[in-house]
């Protein structure tokens, strides 16, 4: 199996909106569920920015992933209070205008009794011109697709659902495929197998990861390539190292 | 109380480097350690970036969260194995050569037994010119700050105690202090009442943090201010407008 880079690698970036965030009150989750998300469908996560709610940041770095990356993701920022500015960043990054949507309208007006679809709640079918709809079906309320852009709300539960419904419209590349091999050593014993075994393997990429439990030193390698054939070749390698490094 | 920004505002920037991070396979525990830290000792952290383990990307981002933040923290990378590629980066990102530094080299020869300092392990002794050692209490292999950049090694573990022997180096600013107000209220009927509330106190932010739960929707309010008093009266006025809203 050859691999054409050019064609068949799909990447994203993502970004985190939101000062609860960077001010420690609420640890994300989105950045791991999103992380694992998109390597099972093939989609390499290249980079993740958090930034404030502030709109020169959302606009730069939505810009700046945009540029790089096939696909861009935003979390947070799209409720219905004053702090909730994604919408009016995106618009502003991509020039564009924004207004009530009649189809986020209707959503909206479907969803809440009679009388209570407040003018608060219509901030939530404000969207920038030209997007497309993504589909809440935890809370209605949609998040939007401009461009390569797909933004999303904040709360878990929310963004997994709007993911979900994300999904099925985005290209995916070939699938990176992974072996992890645990060694009870430290990361120090096995450092030149591993650079030989790298050197050795283009088109495979091996990463060491060091864990400590209670003082003690182990390590995780794991080995990752999109061609199944080379990652076995490498796998086997790095486990033949492992066993003589270990042998008495 | 009055504040003078441009004195008392410390701002911080975080880079997260490691592909595994990128790929979901280890779930990033720094950012949200790292995000209460600093907000405890009064500094903002303003901005987070994940990188993969690739030289221009690490360059990039630890450039553009030097120029705009008082500190710059990195974890990961900085292992014996040929990942490790954090030091030779911030080397170039500074401009500055890099080599064993004695002072690593002569911690990791008092560590180690006698003939186990391999040369994958003083590989760690690679340190950019002119950088001061950061003490590692858990593993010994130090991190280093070289300008207003703090590198640390990935292990949340290793990290937090590098973190420690940091703490009292930093300036640390006029600390935000914050009030979280639970409101049995989904946001969208708070959202009035907050954007008159922030409208009417300049100098306070209000944050607004929709919650689900079993489908059902409740909201956290969190104001902050470095002024003191003008975080009481903010609060009080969230407080009178959730109980009103909340009266039968």
């Amino acid at each position: 199996m050859t691999t054409d880079p050019q064609r068949d690698i799909v990447t994203a970036g993502f970004v985190v909106i939101g000062d609860e965030i960077l001010s420690g009150r609420t640890k994300d989750k989105n950045i791991g569920y999103l992380a694992e998300f998109l390597t099972a469908i093939g989609i390499d996560l290249v980079e993740v920015r958090v930034v404030p709610d502030v709109e020169e940041r959302i606009v730069e770095a939505v810009r700046a992933l945009s540029e790089r990356c096939t696909y861009v993701f935003t979390s947070g920022g799209i409720g219905p209070t004053h702090d909730d500015i994604t919408a009016d960043a995106i618009a502003r990054a991509f020039g564009v205008g924004i207004d009530h949507d009649p189809r986020a309208v209707a959503i909206l007006r479907a969803f809440y009794p009679e009388g209570q679809l407040t003018e608060a709640r219509l901030r939530m079918a404000r969207i920038p011109h030209g997007a497309e709809l993504i589909e809440n079906a935890v809370s209605r309320a949609p998040g939007f697709r401009i461009g390569n852009v797909h933004v999303m709300a904040g709360v878990p539960a929310v963004m997994q659902a709007m993911l979900d419904a994300i999904a099925p419209t985005l290209k995916t590349g070939l699938k990176m495929h992974t072996a992890a091999i645990d060694a009870d050593l430290p990361e120090s014993r096995l450092a030149g197998a591993l650079r030989e075994i790298q050197d050795a393997h283009p088109g495979v990429m091996i990463g060491s990861y060091p864990r400590s439990n209670d003082g003690r030193f182990s390590t995780q390698v794991v080995v990752r390539a999109r061609d199944t054939a080379l990652l076995e070749t490498a796998e086997r390698a790095v486990r033949a190292a492992v066993d003589s490094l270990l042998a008495p």
